[in-house]
């Protein structure tokens, strides 16, 4: 799963010298790539949700960071650039993570170089987010097989942590693909993730495109699921994850994951280590993005002829709460799934990865 | 709350001596009235969902056995019309339970007598639901008076178990409405209850017509309400209780009790006895609903032109699973509440009902 067989999310034209991204907003009933050529293309991408998923706005942002500089080197633009994009979503870590990345190789570079060297940094993040999310998916693949089934493995995923949520592969996903390439049977029911339906629009469709069998399911069945013996392990991604292993990821994870051991099913959290804040000590720290009261009143969707209809769904003057992300507290997960293996999600667990915490382009 | 005030959803007129309902598939964008003329209007209104709630199906399906028998009084006519309407829905016991009382009453009478006696029974069956619903409200309200609280009451609800959930009051929300009588400040969660969001669209719309403040969430953002101390109290309805007090209702509860339970809040069920089956002796005998794939993968809402649309969600050849009720195993609810009452959800507790499961049509 390369930009080859055109599973992928986000690509460089070296010939236009644009970054080009999938809108997600329109799937799954319309695959356009837009051009990124600006700090503003890219901050309006990242807040509209054009991209999403940590480590896709991690990289996404890179690439915004490498425009103002290409369009002003200096320190001002780069921190002015900086301030737009971490104040785009507040949740994912990635975001600050990538932009601490190139701001570190281009900071005691000249303005003029500073452009070149920014985007080979995004480039290279680009090239080291793919091959971290291929590695995810091996360490993830060891996890399934030992379950040794003589039927489908069926895996409950939650939200989109598919490839449409990284560069390539996945994070959640990524073991799924590589139990496929690997002639393991997999079955994945897909959470459809209210309110930005997510599951439904960007994981089904990705899953349909890859050729794995999935059915989608209303977030309220996923306990039912889980207690008729139907789901094998969750599998889920995170927006960031404490020091502590409090897993921060899309709101009505926390309710998997109660529901994952009030049925003694494992309950996995997949991730780049680049989503691990170190900072952060526990889950309760995490600042949680509210969005618009509108996404949950109303939905887009086709209508009998074919044309996208944003539609009232509630009373008029309706009032709704829209908090965008929940704290799984760390007991609740199984086990973390890393670029470098499987770890306890606790501080002693996480203490081997503090080592690796600091980005190198060497390829993985 | 009676007839009088305007909040109720099945009333006979009297002078025309029909049963009239509100359709609850047009809510919240339209009230409209329906008449019920006949068995197959009885019949559809109750497969449709035009009527729906445990205690409202078992009202309506006793007018459609008395409409029935209007037209044709011989046994034949009556077990025809008993099958039928035991067929609308399967998982709801009021249904049957309803339909054993005019039965009960019918039965030894001549063919010609029998339309007045059923269309008694279901007048009084409609009148002792009210008397239920507004004694389950008067047991809730001393639950919510214990909480001793400064300031509002905040109340998680699922689904609709008000006032369009039975004739009047309702089930989880008689308390409510019972504490906003009293003087008691209450705010209300109002779960959106995919995939037929009868919580966004009938319990907001009731809520707000009777003047009690309430916030619509989405279903997956219960677990971090209850994290977060939002939360004083989850009060719901139920389709069906087991001898063992297993409970049966709409999708989804199960994660709300498993939410409540890991956060230490109480999880309320509140039902007139005629909603416990006796028969069934645990939850997993609860025969369960699977509904439409289409109800997941679609939705209706009031585009910008006020007109009612209805749009496609999901990628086209997607595939969905849609039960419709989960079973909440008896240990995670913190107690049941009836016209009778408070008991505890365990065939102990449940035993002094046994007493009152034989219909009165005395008022309670």
């Amino acid at each position: 799963m390369t930009d080859a067989d055109g599973l992928c999310s986000l690509r460089w034209d070296p010939v236009r010298q644009v970054v080009e991204v999938i809108d997600q907003t329109l799937l799954p009933h319309e695959l356009l790539w837009r051009q990124l050529d600006s700090l503003s293309d890219c901050c309006r991408a990242i807040s509209t949700m054009q991209v999403r998923g940590a480590p896709l706005i991690g990289i996404t942002a890179a690439f915004g960071l490498a425009c103002a500089l290409r369009d002003d080197g200096t320190d001002a633009s780069m921190d002015a650039a900086c301030a737009a994009l971490l104040n785009t979503r507040p949740t994912a870590v990635n975001l600050r993570w990538a932009l601490d990345q190139v701001t570190a190789r281009v900071r005691a570079l000249p303005p003029v170089r500073r452009y070149r060297a920014a985007l080979d940094t995004a480039l290279a993040l680009r090239r080291a987010d793919i091959a971290s999310c291929a590695r995810i998916g091996e360490h993830g693949l060891r996890l399934l097989q030992r379950l040794e089934l003589a039927r489908p493995v069926n895996i409950m995923t939650h939200c989109n942590a598919g490839w449409l949520a990284t560069v390539a592969w996945g994070t959640a996903l990524a073991p799924v693909y590589k139990a496929r390439a690997a002639g393991v049977a997999v079955h994945v029911w897909v959470s459809e993730t209210r309110p930005r339906n997510q599951g439904m629009n960007l994981t089904a469709w990705e899953l349909q495109r890859a050729g794995v069998p999935c059915t989608v399911v209303v977030d309220n069945s996923c306990g039912q699921l889980l207690q008729r013996g139907l789901v094998d392990c969750v599998l889920v991604g995170s927006d960031r994850v404490a020091a502590n292993g409090d897993v921060c990821n899309k709101i009505g994870t926390y309710l998997k994951a109660l529901a994952a051991r009030a049925n003694q099913v494992p309950f996995y959290v997949a991730l780049p280590i680049s989503t691990i804040d170190w900072q952060c000590p526990a889950g309760e720290q995490i600042p949680i993005e509210n969005r618009d009261a509108a996404e949950v009143l109303s939905i887009a969707g086709r209508d009998a002829g074919g044309a996208t209809v944003e539609v009232g769904l509630a009373a008029p003057g309706s009032r709704a709460l829209n908090p965008a992300f929940d704290v799984t507290p760390a007991h609740l997960v199984s086990a973390l799934i890393t670029e470098h293996g499987i770890f306890s999600a606790d501080p002693t667990g996480l203490a081997p990865l503090r080592a690796h915490q600091v980005f190198s382009s060497r390829p993985m």
